[in-house]
């Protein structure tokens, strides 16, 4: 085998090596538990019928019926758009990367908070591109430091952020919502020093209770928030189709880096058959009723099971964000509880520059609610047992 | 509007102003006649019932029995590999972006000859490489001038290039087919020099007589060639998927950088099935035999109407070649051919540096016969008509 000579972002990977084993419990990862996906087989036979459209290339923006879809979609996130500024995209994650594409030349700063998407922090910084890194609090990022961050570079004459990366809606993971004055406070600052807000919205009908504000890019009345959003978490992951909201110069010029063909016209149709018949939100609601109990389980099982830990109690999404006591590593944690039969996520990855190691991001959105009770069982034991090692190494 | 900081790469794309008239009979695209695609019905009956897999993410290298399937097709191109070689792709086009992804770094070198796949270009360019460009003859690559090349790179101490790009079968635009010493002699070039070669094998089961040599991956004793496959070309373009056969290390990364989730599981399924039914060689007879009348007409309706204009009769794919009397621009050519209500393509994006403005790629792969001889005769208009204004002009 002769020695690559690969490019710096991929020398250094390297593959895990953890196969999949039977009998772990996973809650590391996004899913729907699969009984929540929908029977596509009536939608199936439409799309298979229409074969001219859907067995053959389609055009890089994406179907016009389905960008009509989107645009009536997000008119319910009080965003008012129309088709021109609509892309498909293959998934939220693809909407990220070609944002980026159009955007950064290595060395480009990106403004993000701590603790955010893992997936997003990776495309980001594929790109070569340095990290803002601003904190949050209850209410998400917070806008006041951003201010000053900003402020403080134009006076040091440094260059100012192209873009900021964030979850305003139910924040994966730490399930924070950013209440509208800040949400009008960011879009201030995004015209007044000129650079576009990527707003990721995976999330944002997973909500439990009451609706939240309209979306960021509800605010935007000059074009610099880019909102993405994806069909991955109310409808089914595996048509891999979400979407990007933005200006036309902006979307158009994503939708030209693409480098793949597009989207599949098949799942398009599909997705479009399915929000024609009324199913998508047949789907949210039964996913979003589904998660509610979920979470009311997985709480009460961590607070039986792990007393000491902290997490803040979702407001919806798929996830709780548990906060481990002073000393214990969450990734040493995670490696005890994958011996216990039960892989859970630590939030090392979720962090810019991984500045914390305190973190679980644990998903109870893809196993049954037996498997959810065992799975926090198995974390149970795996945490008593690294905690009694403490205790002992600090005799 | 506000005045938005792009990246270079994006700085000066344009949004073509062309709409799709009505009327206008497309010979530009590489795509299959509709009533050529197949029924997938009972494919997607299958696929709807294994919702837990088909509607979930998959795994990023694909699913196994679509590699275990990929291993297969590729073992009748003479190309021995294991599943862990093989990597699931969104056509081949998203394959030709992993491979640069994982080994171009901004100013490395790529070899390609001129003139070669459009797109592939653009890909590569988009990773801001620069092209060591060489000619072609009725064997493709000219690899005696490469090795040429190479060596007095090597003796003036400048860096080597890091990956080569061609299409040694039934190549895209020109149709020409590489021997078997040639490709020896490539290897050992890539093998010497150190560069990893894309082989991208698109048309390789489209030749309308005997098969070609074997694949040049098929000649790789040391893990120097990723052979690049689709099913675009021999199953349905929507399905978007396509696929690299190469070494672990190699696709592993490139599976590691994607950045859009992995392909759909279900288009995979799709696939698998279709596959495990006979239906792709089924579909390969049908799509080859189709072309194959169909060059014959285009041939014999481009000596009616443009005589003076010289082309290689193709021995496969979906393409006529064709170069234009000197003086004559291919670009104004085009202009004027969609003026009458035919779009071709000019050859000029096929040229890395633009180099030749006398070439048109003529696509008569996706038209009916019927439309397939109008659109020449339309060209034929237009070709009467450019012609006529420069013998005007030089009075």
């Amino acid at each position: 085998m002769p020695e690559y000579r690969f490019a710096d972002r991929a020398e250094a990977l390297r593959q895990s090596s953890r196969k999949a084993e039977s009998g772990i419990i996973v809650v590391n990862k996004g899913k729907i538990f699969p009984p929540l996906l929908p029977d596509i087989s009536e939608e199936c036979q439409i799309a298979s019928k229409l074969s001219a459209e859907t067995l053959q290339t389609g055009p890089a923006m994406g179907l016009t019926e389905l960008r009509d879809s989107i645009v009536e979609f997000v008119a319910a996130d009080g965003v008012a758009c129309a088709r021109n500024e609509v892309l498909v995209t293959n998934g939220a994650k693809q909407a990220i990367e070609l944002a980026c594409r159009v955007f950064l030349n290595p060395g480009d700063r990106v403004i993000v908070s701590a603790p955010t998407f893992a997936t997003g922090l990776q495309i980001i910084q594929s790109h070569g591109a340095k990290f803002l890194v601003i904190p949050q609090d209850d209410d998400g990022m917070d806008v006041a430091f951003l201010e000053k961050e900003l402020a403080s570079l134009e006076a040091r004459g440094e260059p100012l952020p192209k873009l900021l990366f964030e979850i305003v809606d139910l924040n994966n993971p730490t399930g924070s919502t950013m209440p509208e004055a800040r949400r009008r406070h960011l879009i201030d600052l995004a015209k007044h020093y000129g650079f576009v807000i990527l707003e990721d919205s995976a999330y944002r009908r997973m909500h439990f209770e009451e609706a939240p504000v309209k979306a960021l890019k509800g605010f935007d009345d000059s074009g610099v928030v880019v909102m993405l959003g994806t069909f991955s978490k109310n409808l089914a992951p595996g048509m891999r189709l979400g979407w990007a909201v933005g200006a036309p110069d902006i979307v158009q010029r994503m939708a030209m880096l693409k480098a793949d063909g597009g989207s599949s016209p098949f799942t398009q149709r599909l997705v479009v058959e399915m929000i024609r018949r009324g199913r998508m939100d047949e789907q949210i609601e039964l996913v979003r009723s589904a998660m509610r109990d979920r979470c009311a389980l997985a709480i009460a099982a961590v607070r039986r099971e792990l007393p000491d830990v902290q997490f803040r109690t979702p407001e919806g999404s798929f996830y709780l964000w548990i906060r481990l006591p002073e000393g214990l590593s969450a990734r040493d944690l995670t490696a005890r509880a994958r011996e216990e039969g039960v892989g859970v996520a630590s939030g090392w990855d979720w962090f810019p520059n991984h500045e914390s190691d305190s973190f679980l991001r644990f998903a109870y959105s893809g196993v049954s609610e037996s498997d959810l009770e065992e799975g926090i069982r198995r974390l149970g034991v795996a945490y008593q047992s690294v905690t009694a090692e403490i205790a002992d190494s600090s005799r």
